[in-house]
């Protein structure tokens, strides 16, 4: 049996339920290597074309031929696209938009998670669907609706304002507790019930810990809405694993959406720019629940777009390493999105495995290629697992939510920030396990945390402190620990832990951008503020990093000032940083505190390449090039390619593009 | 009596009743050789100052008096501004806008063409204006409404919506059809009735279908609404051409709202940087309906403005290059907008011929210029066409409007495109005629569709077919016949007849900039791609003339592969082009096609210089330079400039912006 | 008794109302050196938790606490921000948004100037307040509400509905007098009836002189509600200064907001990039009321920010300078906006005197170096008056709404353009007093008038032809004199009294951008068109000051046509320009103008370095570099430093941002 899935977003239905192209899509799969495909996540009308009345029988047929050609399928629920009959019956179902309308029928997402005949319906829905095909062996996993998530300030209907009163009043019980943690005395703000709270929309100047609590409101309720029909499936026979496929953002609080889940489904959609930024999210992917499995469920063989295509480049060799690399990350699976061009109406200029008329894409022969790779890899893959345990850096949802709230510096984008820190250590033999601030930190000897804005994650601030004492070495900030929960500062520090823990003290701190300096490292390396420039007074057995200067045209106010120290507690210690690094300073860093944690790197490469050492039953390194250009890695002993069978050590040059499976000999 | 008209739209109204300013208005009429005005568009109140009574004195005498002073009228319907007491008694005669509420009074086109009530008191009132002047001699012409067309995604009041379902059950018959035609199976959008399609507005993600269908019945509902006025006016006596203004876009269609009105008006507004894209406008108006006259109702003599002049420039000379040059192309007039600055209110910034307080303008002097040039060469225009009729290119509304729904690529603007195509032809001696599909192809011998997304426009295709089979060499693509008229693809082509006809095959396209890529045309010449690019396999007898090639710093995947190809089809053969060639390669494939056809180009020129030829009792050229530089022709014989009696012969110059009239000798 | 305040805007009520750092705050208000605080602008619902019940112990507490050591207060109404009581109860005092909707509770200002139920609360809450501290001797002045002003259309809810039409009809007595003052025969837009006039809301194409006055009443209404609310303060005892802090926007009328206050307030935030312009609003503010003091009630110690701090910079001294150049200019104060950073919710983001936690910030020296200086120089200041008044330029908060609802040429901006007129006389020794036309003309012997569209603003017309005729020099233009106060054209002459009183003729004018040309000055000076060109036709006695002509690319239409002209007129005289002249030449204009008047310029300096005179029983100089690099100044004797002691005469040298006050010797 196949260790890895390659396989494709199926939409026989637009065709018609008699499956006219089915005979021909499946000759097209066999010949790529395909062998899962995900179909249904759409298609509620077909399944329940009338309220009650149902049709399986085309699905069972598609589900079937599949299987008889040894293609599996992963069943979608369809709650993202509810019926006509529904929303006409049901139009209170409909979210609230910005303009205070309810949306139309006809697109995507237009329903409420927080209704209850919606969720009823839906719930139902899934019911028929397990009763179906919970016992089919060729379902091998479920998704449930697709891509839930809220990108404005979302809904305002009664039920989720009823929600979101009764959210507040188990969370702060009293009205006095909410406006004092809100910090309501401040404008005549404070209310006089839980009742008055107002939706947050964007016409209104609205409370910053107010947009932020329902932000995570709405996260929280489509994540309860994943879990009523996770639940529905599993008490209607499913065994298979169960996700939501989810997206490159922190809108939508991934750790909670996936807690009840079996499996991590994740979507991406990168170009010639920006490839490497999806390693970040595979990272983060695959320690997210590290005790399930990670699946890719959505790329593109090539363009993206809907009724056009956007002006992105996809060059020659992008379809297969844009396809491979999620396996370097632990992903079992990897599907296109889509296997056929839709025939008309939304989405029809959007790349894909074959035309509308079944014809193959340009590039169906790297696709071809990216089998023959898997064929020859994946029992080494399915034996190791991606990275070295010992050097971790925390991305949160939870703070990626308060920065979208209050962004501290103009134009601080959380996601880009964070993965262009993750970026800083391409090359450098020191790539870290990207992980929620939830997981365990056993393993874990340095930990980064770039602009961790609060410590206030469940018991993360208390885990984090004993294992400094026990011996952790963490790099913090700048714009770490600064916040509580509420998204409030703290009275007597400007942090919650930090200076307390280190006997650090900070002066001021201010935005980069609102002063002139320059800061020099330890290192004799020299960079330009980033981010925030916070001034630290230190004490005895502290040691100074970093110290800002005036830069070449002006005196700075900061001239001679510390900009980061290292802080011995107890066993271990804390590099605190009051701005951030540039790349080769951030590489700087992450030495010292590997040499404090008595840890070494692991291969060296050109920044252009990403060599994952496979650590397990076996060991070697997966090597891939991710910015189009020529690069070499330094190996450390003899390798053998899984796909070549050649033997290598020394420098491997990679061609642009250029992916490799290595094992160790 | 004059065969041209010099005139302007003229509002003494807005000065009062009592015309204060009108004995001064002529003066300067008659001094700068003023032959036709433009009069009551907007001046419903002042005809109808209460609901049923009527005041047409002040209009009399306006008309009267210019006919004594030898300046004729255009007489226009006020259908664009109702009077207060009309929106104020009828409320539901307002459009719903955007935001789902009513417009209100106080701008203009605020009615919706589709309200009963709305277009009874239009065409009352045009019925009045009909009696009154029907029977006038002086009023040479009729205007209806102004500029009628719908910007946005237009009104979803109840009886445009009621008039919207009415349409589909009679196109589509049954909703199944309707769902069907539309691919609506997609994310259960199925609707159970007609009366459940929702207005396609912009805060949804709504379907191109449904888009590009209420975008076509936005256009329909008003040329219904200009039918009915014209069909008053004729009811009640008019029997002087009726027209409507039109604009230089494509989202209301002109050849179904001219089809039955008399005469081709057309407003436009050019400046330094774009004046050259007026001609491909004035080509396509003189071929819009051959046998009614073509006139320009609306330019400036200078600044465009409403409440600010915008900052484009004017020099000296523009004024009279842009009001000759809609003569070149078949126009029997040119009305400035507008004669006399308005004294408050909106678009009082605007450029006119004289200020608010009567004084001339800087460049009245190049009126008087026109005037005097007008005068030596209307006989000579007015017994000539322009244009030889053997080369076309197509230009449809129709597709226009389904680009609007769905643009393909990534800001594609058809419009801006074919102009840039039409362009390449300058200089050339290979000026096509603009053409709509609706026109007759008999004369045509070759014919250039560029991104004609669909041919089903009525009998287009099957013409189309036959006059290829007849000998006709057509010149298609990229983006051309690859939609039906329900912007649905093909099911078992990528085309709707091309690979048919042709015997080509597509093997995958995908847009231009996905993909890096140069092209080598058959002629040598070597390009980039542009807009999309597909790949073709040819087979016995075809002709490649072009191939993609890797560019100078990738490889392409469309390395090697045909990019352009001649078939050969009954007497005729089709080019079809895989990407769009630039200026150079298109014109080096009209001259493959002329060759094919047997035909000859004219005389040459720089490309900044219109050659437009002459042809009829007598012949000639009119030249015009248009990019505001010197610029010179090659002259195939001698010619006799009209304005100075000069013999020209062998190589012409003319000065920036120069015009010359030229009979051939 | 200290002259001069030192503040800032105190919030002690968001960190409770026991005052928990109240102790800290003042120790930190002692090491600076300040001498005031601003407080409970936004705390009504402290003072008054339930309707009815109040509560200012806590207030007395702060007030007291602050005297005792020192510290004087400025008590504010709260009017900006009503309680969630009040808005719970009274819906009807929300304003009505954009949308069309009610604005909610959370931000400020969302409730409208217009409903009698909000005015009675907030005159109720003022009444309250005056009683408590109209007699304490700790209280020395008062704000009323903050910030007030429109930033969009406004409020069109039925109070303001009803109002407006009340203003109308008062103002115009029939509905035909505003149809006719209005030009509403244009586009049969004319009103059956006050009541059918609407709001003037952006989704429609309103007409311009419907948006001027709609901006002018709410502005006027925001004027009306601070003076009920100044009389309800003096009416219960308060006889300390009243004012309001109003913006460096002309939305807001100042001299209408306060002609019934006692004291000019004023906020600006200006950065390392704009920081000159603040210069202009200081002259601005001393000279709006000249027999009441001049507060500047906000800026900033660095930052601005709300949930973000922008990238603006604020270099090494910025605090230093920025702090005090309001005193250059007469104002008596300076207050920091704010004390203390917010510890949570909106605008935390922002610079403040301490954190949070009560850490002073890095500037914190510049701070005292503030108080050092002051100290030094207070008896100088208050001794003296800011500049000489025989030069002024008019600045208009009228026209600057008119330009608003007609901005004329795009992207006109009233205040940039006459920011940067006056910005054309640093340097020169010719600063202008900045002045509103209602001000007297009686000591000024040469007044400049840059785009002040109307002349049309009580009196101004008739003084100023007086004030001419009396021997006044007057530089009028361009765009000066242009439109009536209804924003209407006059009907014989592009002017209301230029050419009528100077005899002067305007051939024609248009956009600056719209022609090619260059101007030369009399001087020699050849420069580029700006804004607008006029051309004008002089006649015996006039003296031409510039000519347009063709720039080196293009011909010019206006090639050898005058620009600008000297027109004498009874005893004085107008300088009329037709274009806006560039520094050089607008100084050569001045210097023109200060020969025909015979008055002298006074010492020169670097453009970048500020010379302020100050004039009375003493006098002397505040020098002020503001562009931050060094600047020197050409003393024309000998002064003494007045924080340092030294002499200096001949050149000076300022370092950037260099600040001295020179006491003459």
């Amino acid at each position: 049996m196949k260790k890895t899935y390659l396989g494709a977003a199926f939409y026989p239905e637009v065709y018609g339920k008699d499956l006219p192209t089915l005979k021909q899509d499946i000759e097209f799969m066999k010949k790529g290597g395909f062998n899962v495909m995900r179909i249904a996540e759409f298609s509620w009308s077909c399944m329940e074309p009338h309220d009650g009345v149902y049709d399986f029988e085309w699905l069972h047929t598609i589900v079937d031929t599949l299987a008889e050609n040894g293609i599996k399928t992963i069943m979608c629920t369809p709650s993202a696209t509810p019926p006509a009959w529904f929303t006409k019956k049901y139009p209170e179902a409909l979210s609230i938009d910005e303009s205070g309308r309810r949306k139309q029928h006809g697109a995507r997402r237009h329903c409420c998670s927080n209704v209850p005949v919606y969720r009823e319906y839906s719930c139902r829905i899934a019911e028929k669907l397990a009763k179906e095909f919970a016992n089919d062996p060729a379902v091998i996993g479920w998704q449930l609706d697709n891509e839930i998530a809220t990108f404005d300030r979302g809904c305002s209907c009664p039920d989720c304002m009823r929600a979101f009163h009764t959210r507040l009043r188990q969370k702060f019980g009293s009205i006095e507790n909410l406006n004092k943690a809100w910090n309501l005395n401040m404008w005549s703000q404070a209310y006089e019930s839980f009742e008055d709270i107002p939706h947050p929309d964007e016409r209104t100047w609205s409370n910053p810990s107010l947009i932020s609590e329902y932000t995570s409101f709405n996260s929280d309720s489509h994540a309860d809405f994943m879990r009523i029909q996770a639940e529905t499936l599993r008490a209607n026979g499913v065994t298979a694993p169960i996700g939501t496929d989810m997206m490159p953002f922190f809108l939508q609080s991934h750790p909670k959406t996936t807690a009840p889940l079996d499996v991590i489904q994740f979507n991406h959609y990168n170009t010639l720019d920006n490839l490497w930024v999806s390693t970040f999210w595979f990272n983060y992917c695959q320690n997210l629940k590290p005790d399930v499995p990670f699946w890719n469920t959505e790329t593109s063989t090539s363009f993206n777009g809907s009724a056009a295509i956007p002006a992105a480049r996809y060059p020659l060799g992008f379809c297969r390493i844009n396809t491979l690399l999620p396996f370097a990350f632990g992903s079992e699976m990897n599907c296109y999105w889509l296997w056929r061009s839709h025939p008309s109406g939304h989405e029809l200029m959007h790349g894909s495995v074959i035309t509308t008329q079944g014809r193959p894409l340009y590039n169906f022969n790297e696709i071809e290629q990216v089998s023959a790779l898997l064929d020859k890899s994946e029992d080494f893959l399915a034996s190791t697992k991606a990275g070295r345990p010992d050097f971790a850096m925390t991305a949160s949802c939870n703070t990626g939510i308060m920065f979208i709230a209050s962004p501290t510096v103009e134009k601080f984008d959380y996601i880009k920030k964070i993965t262009e820190a993750y970026h800083s250590f391409f090359g450098t033999g020191m790539l870290p396990q990207v992980i929620e601030p939830c997981m365990p930190l056993d393993d874990v000897k340095v930990l980064y945390s770039p602009y961790l804005m609060t410590l206030e994650e469940g018991d993360f601030a208390a885990r984090l402190e004993k294992w400094i004492n026990d011996g952790g070495i963490w790099i913090a900030g700048p714009l770490t620990d600064i916040r509580n929960s509420e998204l409030a500062k703290y009275p007597d520090s400007p942090y919650g832990i930090l200076e307390r823990i280190t006997g650090i003290y900070n002066d001021f701190g201010m935005s980069a951008a609102s002063i002139p300096a320059k800061v020099v490292w330890n290192s004799g390396l020299v960079g330009d503020t980033d981010v925030w420039t916070d001034v630290f007074t230190l004490t005895d057995g502290m040691e100074s990093l970093a110290t800002y200067y005036s830069n070449d045209i002006e005196p700075s106010p900061l001239d001679g000032l510390t900009a980061a120290a290292f802080c011995p507690v107890g066993k271990g210690g804390v590099i605190v940083l009051g701005t951030q690094p540039d790349a080769a300073a951030m590489a700087e860093i992450a030495r010292y505190a590997y040499a404090k944690a008595g840890i070494d790197p692991g291969v060296t490469s050109d920044s252009n390449v990403l060599a994952i050492e496979r650590i397990g039953e076996r060991n070697g390194l997966v090597l891939a090039e991710v910015e189009h250009r020529a690069g070499s890695v330094q190996l450390d002993g003899s390798y053998r390619d899984l796909a070549t069978g050649n033997i290598h050590s020394g420098t491997v040059e990679l061609r642009p593009y250029g992916f490799m499976v290595l094992e160790k000999l």
